[in-house]
């Protein structure tokens, strides 16, 4: 099988290395033609075997919405481009919608396993039809980890639904992270106790209840850095977790956790809180309490 | 009436104030020789008419516990203290038995109203036997506000009841303040859209349903300094809120946005988070997330 | 100064009456002709004098929608459309840029009051030009408390501004409610401490820090029904309080209490949580714990 | 080696099988004479070679106090006792205290794994000192997983540090669960979009970054129960998760998720919320909104 990879970035790339160690033949096109096989996306579509299949794996957002506008004006019926980036679902919608009208089928799959992909194998998630997914599949079986199909790969439902299983994958994910860090911080903060920080979260990973992958993540790190020196507590945060979050909004779902945990992403990220300005204003308002005046 | 009072702090020398304003006759001792009517706790004893009523206004803690143990000593049946501090009410419990050995009457009084009570009266929970109220209502009548005695006043119940009643105030009061911090800062936030921050809160003063003291308070704070230019975003706890949250955690009673409002003044005062730090590790372990290094 | 006001429901028909109280002329139109003064929305605008003046008091959604889309076609250049009810700002931007299209003014204005603003006046925060909020004056100046203007009106911003602030104002309610709520709760739990539930939030209503108005009519709902035994903890949302957390999504700005307020609604609603059944059967899975089974 | 175990329960018959199986000698006790190998904690004390080495397996709280006592007058100088049940730490001071009077030492073991810690090992985290673990290493080694030691078992401190490890790593046990329950509840909702919940779950086994031990049980829950038809969404808590959030308020460190999660079962067990017939009621008062009334 012979496909195209939109998208060479640090996913793009190990993406494209498991394929063709499994026997996918790949063209890849990058903006950065250090890197690119071909100069353009419309050699790419010159370079595929007819009916094509094209998968983009670039940023969500304007960087994808524009990938896709382009290759609507380049691909032909029978083409299938699989948008393999972190997009909103309904991102999905509107793109299977464009392509449609000119008979190219597109299909979303989610993505994970970050940079232990390329030897684990990525969990994939991914939404299209029946056919769609049996013409796609030898692709999904060379990114997927060893072991069961059903145990790393999932035909979630219709075109969005990969998308949307992928973006509650990643709320829950950074509850996870969240929920291990607050009992790091507790541990950390009771080293009176606690003396061997590390060693509690090493001898976490066999037998416990909390044992996981991220779990021992958190003890590679810790046996980098003990002391988390070399770190800020400082957190960036992707679409997926607001999404998740506004899902469960629109459909009056409960999710305490994970709000809770994408809001400590916000709060870690400023220089300072005006919320925390206005309670401390408060304070001195009611009771006199000194504030820290800023110098 | 004449009664002691110790602790000539802001809060006591207001309360003094109240009532001698009042026509209550108050000796008053503190640490403080310049400001103490009296030498020691035992010239105050000394000094006041037999069946004697004192009331501590100290810190909560060690400094009520030593107070209250000096008294047990001094103090003679028939006596009677009142704890007008921010004690636990748990406290009560062993001080009320321990005075309770000579014959000493104890009563708890939870006093809310801050720097304003001087003007405004003091909003008082009291824990007691009815007998004890009956007879402590003159000093009750001079410092609660004007108006209906049960618009200021409570006897909530037995000896702790009164710093229950206070501590749950107190717990209430952190997550209003949290709500309104959290709405000022998103309408701060989109200064795009919301021109007049102040005045938007200055409008909610009449006939809007979130209309409160803390709403004029914070008005107040804005007008002042409209950026909160000068006060750092760094807010200390009393032991109030935490205590309602151990109690929610003992009794089984959820408190989502108390605990919130406490968990948040705690990040306010972190130069950088732990947990935080942690997150960051372990997204850079499984995605090759930059993180944010230490200089 | 004569006005046409669209919708005669519960706040509709107070606004009405306090509007006449003042002096104002209202022409009335209601879907339901028992209680409209005229028989269609053509009517209403052939009866106003021009350049008109049309408050649309109706529910948020494809309502307000399809009241404006209809307007569009039956005003004039130089008529004003003011949107009172709660539509989410970014529905203010379309409704504006439509209008605009055939030359009509368009305000929004967010009311705040509930069934009291017939005698306390409705606060008011609206959106659009300084000579649109100069216009309608009279029309505010009527309709809000008694006291100074700028403690019961304000001029947000730019079209939107006012939905925008009565969207924060309303997810802050959310949270005070909820803090109430919570504070209640506790006491009421320890009832063998606190022996006058009532007596207590009632004594909290002068002095104190967390008096409030939502305080007052909490005493006043206790003292109807001491135990809310003739009341379900079910508790509807209308959209004000999900719209201000996905603001604080897509602007960073955590909102810690103002989410869990509202998720404390959305579990109230529930019949069985589809979460808690899956932390019974995780529980059940490892620890052999019982679970409760479905009779 | 020949030690004694006190509590043959589920938890206690398990580890009994596991020591038996890797060498080690047991008598048991239980109060239950069906099963116990001896009449009394006296005759335990009675089998055993001295210096006697006996690990109690017994219901926190009062039932482990009571044993303790007992054995604080049935050992002898030189006996080492270890509780491995879920005590709070605060009671291992108190425990340790107590035994070294009569030259008892005592050392406190968390113990992780549940049902599946006969087979798959217990993970375990310990107390005491340097000389006591090495004396009960043959213990240790025999209950926790194959593969390294320090995978599954920790020294962690001095005598309370095991079960404050253990605390912890409860607390996040909680937070991790409750992540899941909210990305599993989101799914469920949205099964219009998501056509194979069980499946999107079982795929997130292999190469995601969720993959951990719970997620292989939800699994597992979900394959016997797809629909979770057959429970009802009631949680128990034990007390590790209140006293890790207790720990929290005490040493300021904020615990956003974990709290969240205890406070999701507090409320998975009530009938009707006290706190949201509040807030129902408030929503009555100044909005008419309609309540649902009890019948």
């Amino acid at each position: 099988m012979h496909i195209g990879l939109i998208g060479l970035g640090k996913m793009g790339n190990n993406m494209r290395a498991r394929l063709e160690r499994n026997g996918i033949q790949v063209t890849g096109y990058d903006t950065n033609p250090d890197i690119s096989d071909v100069a353009s996306l419309a050699d790419l579509v010159a370079a595929l075997p007819a009916p094509r299949t094209v998968w983009a794996m670039v940023p969500a957002g304007d960087i994808t919405d524009s990938v896709v506008n382009e290759l609507a004006g380049l691909l032909e019926a029978g083409d299938l481009l699989i948008d393999g980036g972190n997009s909103k679902f309904t991102e999905d919608f509107k793109h299977a919608e464009l392509l449609a009208k000119t008979g190219v089928d597109f299909m979303d799959a989610g993505v994970s396993g970050g940079v232990w992909g390329l030897d684990n194998g990525y969990g994939l998630m991914v939404g299209g039809s029946a056919e769609q997914v049996e013409r796609v599949m030898p692709v999904f079986d060379a990114l997927r980890p060893e072991g069961p199909r059903d145990e790393g790969f999932v035909h979630v439902g219709e075109v969005g639904a990969g998308h949307y299983a992928k973006m509650v994958h990643n709320g829950i994910e950074y509850a996870l992270m969240q929920a291990y860090a607050e009992g790091y911080e507790l541990l950390d903060t009771r080293k009176d106790i606690i003396k061997d920080v590390t060693g509690t979260f090493k001898a976490w990973q066999r037998g416990t209840v909390v044992r996981s992958w991220l779990l021992d993540l958190l003890v590679r790190a810790l046996e980098q850095d003990p002391e988390f020196e070399h770190i800020e507590g400082y957190v960036q945060d992707s679409g997926e977790g607001r999404w998740t979050v506004e899902e469960g909004l629109n459909n009056a779902v409960p999710l305490p956790t994970i709000s809770a945990s994408i809001f400590a992403r916000f709060v870690s990220r400023q220089e300072d809180s005006p919320a925390m300005k206005a309670v401390a204003a408060l304070r001195n308002q009611f009771g006199g309490h000194a504030v820290k005046a800023v110098d």
